[in-house]
């Protein structure tokens, strides 16, 4: 598909190592080949197999003392009969759960390779948007976790709306699951007008099926760990369950796929992805995990705190930012919380060290064949209005004077509204919630402030409007 | 998107009043422009501006004694306060039932429009397939339709999947409600291979998005009356209501969008579909209504049985042939009818002059601004088995000794189940349906006795399975 503001094959030609698929720009490497010094014991695919390390050494080798996380999926993964370290794909590595995930199932023991087009890198571009930590290539945060932790992580650099790609990079790693965070996971973006609509779900839901034709071609009994999100169910006014609901209704009984109420063509995409799935799962036999995903907060996990070069991306921007990282930066430098309408839109959230410890979890305990599960991953519930005065508490013990503003909601959704999310089958999985605490929206509150001389001010305000939204291309002003 | 087997801008250059637009390679018509002879009397769009016809006047003048139509919309639609005929444009009016919709606006006196890339007619091309009546060029049919009737069509061939030509189409035809038939629309096809499903959730998604904006952006009043299909609710152990469903849970109660469980990827495009259409009623206030249809059956409409070349297409292929049409076929060349496994399918299935009938009585009786509208669009309930026994019966008083054969089911479908789906809006709305009788039976058969010489019955058999559906092209065999 052309997209006249987005090349979504990135072909690289900075090592005389990059291995080209036939017929396609992308680019594969492994990380070995980026090491210039004794490779003599990087583990490449084909020595990983003939050494067949168990999984629980390369867990126990893994950590160097500078990880301390809770017992959650390593354990039940070590129940598993078979040695052999899992091969977990990570589409969408480079993106702020993406990146924290391949890092954590890497320390793990997991042999992990990250698929990505690094497409999230050019809407920054793009947009004129940046990542308030500064986040280095993604070649050199491999490098760096080579060097400290002595484990590889493959990279296949290409789109997976190109089926030839995806097909070269399964047949290549050979995966035991997938886990697809690889879409365009922003509801502002998918909003701004029609060709990032356009792009948005096309994106999503062809790669998605992408994924879907491969595992049946070249990996049958890979287990899919899907991102989905909180948003696809929008706000009943009834006990939102995990996926499915049993009805009664004129005196008969099923149980049915939850109904779905998005609001916006980025979290459509997500359902639409989801009844794809499902489908999948009932015609071909494939083993899927649905994950939705409440709102992300917090910058570090324990693999990403090791090194600066490992940083995650912490987006605070009107189109990318979520919530809370947002009111933090906006704290730090003196900008009235933006509180859109109301305020009282509640949302499922959780820590990312909980995401990359969901993730585990459900790549630890897998689908069966045939089985479409759908896990709502969160952990705490808040409104908007709840998230700004927590925020507000925070900034006043560092001195700081923190204002709230209510400005018109660009969002078409209820601001007053009942919620109330069931989460309990990851709690069921052995999931240990980071919840919010004083601690963590301190820590936050000092980064930012901290970085606050690399905030842009002009990005903090809402800048996309779902009633406004043109079928024409829009600009963005610099 | 690039697909391999499928061109889907066409362009003609048999004309020298071809109207390109720019940058595309699309094509407008006038049939007017198509006419060499006398065109004083030809009612171009000018014109109709300036002549200001009432719809009554139109819709009377219009019938030439040829048509006997139940009361139903027209009457509504005489009741509006306009006096101007409303102008609908029929999105994939080359079609089976989009042909014969389009023929029957303009017979009741609606201005119409088509709107067509024509790419159906490609697919029997490229798969070896045809319609067992012989069809005329879209530009022959309206040709024939000017001269029996009067009546203008205008034509746009090309693809709503670009932009730009379908703004230009809307820009110039203004039209008062858009029914979209222009879809990839057998559930097979979208099986044969991950190129062709692919093909099917891109055309039809990314199609019915560029119609909602060019609502949004040129034609804001515009009533999209968009075809589903009753195949979004699967089967469900509970009764089908119509799109929405009101659901008592812990003591709570709402009414929601009723759960979805489509069972190809064709099916699954217009989950899809309603899923974004709902989103924008809500968000942008579009006013649409979603024509959950059955099964169709039957050839002829009081306009397409006019003259033989307005005859409509017949398929009774494997592909995209519908089990009562290919049923009658297979008893008329003396082939079992292929009965997919234990045949207790139960669908909801209408007459094709009911089609007609619907999509009237939804235009006549537009959704108000913002209000997203379903109606299930059929009139009987039958199982596959119930089929069966009708066209062996039918057979039997024309002397065809008529077997039944079960097959081995292609689908991954319930072959015994429950099946209850309400369809009382459209009745109440005024529809007065022709249900499946003996002499329509009896004419369909003897229809398709005349035309039995035409046959190729290795067209009859199913060729596609849904499990066994790979990721690689599918090449047909000659």
């Amino acid at each position: 598909m052309k997209m006249a503001h987005l090349i979504t094959n990135c072909s690289f030609s900075t090592s005389p190592a990059v291995k080209t698929f036939s017929g396609s720009p992308s680019y594969h490497l492994n990380v070995g080949q980026l090491q210039n010094s004794k490779s003599s014991n990087l583990c490449f695919k084909s020595c990983s197999k003939r050494q067949k390390k168990s999984y629980v050494t390369c867990a126990s080798a893994a950590v160097q003392g500078k990880t301390q996380t809770p017992l959650t999926g390593s354990q039940q993964a070590s129940d598993q009969p078979s040695s052999k370290p899992k091969k977990v794909m990570v589409i969408g590595g480079d993106g702020y759960c993406g990146w924290a995930t391949a890092l954590h199932l890497s320390n793990k023991g997991y042999e992990v390779a990250i698929v990505d087009n690094l497409v999230r890198r050019l809407f920054d571009h793009q947009l004129g948007l940046d990542s308030l930590t500064p986040i280095t290539s993604i070649q050199d945060r491999i490098r760096r976790w080579k060097s400290l932790t002595g484990k590889t992580i493959q990279l296949f650099i290409g789109d997976i709306c190109d089926f030839e790609f995806l097909s070269e990079a399964f047949k290549s790693f050979e995966p035991d699951a997938a886990v697809h965070f690889g879409e365009q996971r922003s509801a502002p973006y998918s909003m701004i007008d029609r060709s990032r609509a356009v792009y948005t779900q096309h994106n999503n839901v062809i790669g998605t099926l992408n994924v879907l034709f491969a595992i049946k071609e070249y990996s049958e009994e890979c287990h899919l760990v899907k991102l989905g999100t909180m948003g696809e169910y929008g706000t009943p006014n009834i006990d939102i369950e995990e996926g499915f609901i049993t009805i009664t209704h004129n005196g008969r009984t099923d149980t049915l796929p939850y109904p779905k109420q998005a609001s916006s063509f980025y979290h459509l995409s997500k359902v639409h992805d989801s009844h794809n799935i499902a489908f999948t799962c009932k015609a071909w036999g494939i083993r899927a995990t649905d994950l939705n995903q409440g709102v992300v907060y917090g910058l570090r996990t324990d693999e990403t705190a090791m090194h600066e070069e490992l940083s995650n991306r912490f987006d605070y921007d009107g189109v990318f930012g979520t919530a809370l990282n947002r009111f933090c930066v906006q704290a730090a430098v003196g900008h009235p919380l933006t509180v859109y309408g109301k305020g009282g839109q509640t949302r499922g959230y959780l820590d990312i060290r909980d995401t990359v410890q969901c993730v585990e979890l459900a790549i630890a305990n897998p689908a069966k064949p045939g089985e479409f599960r759908v896990f709502n991953q969160f952990t705490e519930q808040f409104s908007v209005n709840e998230l700004a005065k927590l925020v507000t508490a925070a900034g006043a013990k560092l001195g700081l004077d923190v204002q709230t503003k209510s400005v018109p909601n660009p969002r078409v959704e209820a601001e007053e509204h009942y919620y109330n999310a069931k989460h309990t089958k990851l709690i069921e999985l052995g999931l240990v919630p980071h919840l919010l605490s004083d601690s963590l929206l301190d820590s936050l509150l000092n980064f930012a402030v901290q970085y606050k001389d690399r905030v842009d001010t002009a990005q903090i305000m809402p800048s996309v409007s779902w009633k406004k939204m043109g079928a024409k291309p829009r600009t963005v002003s610099v």
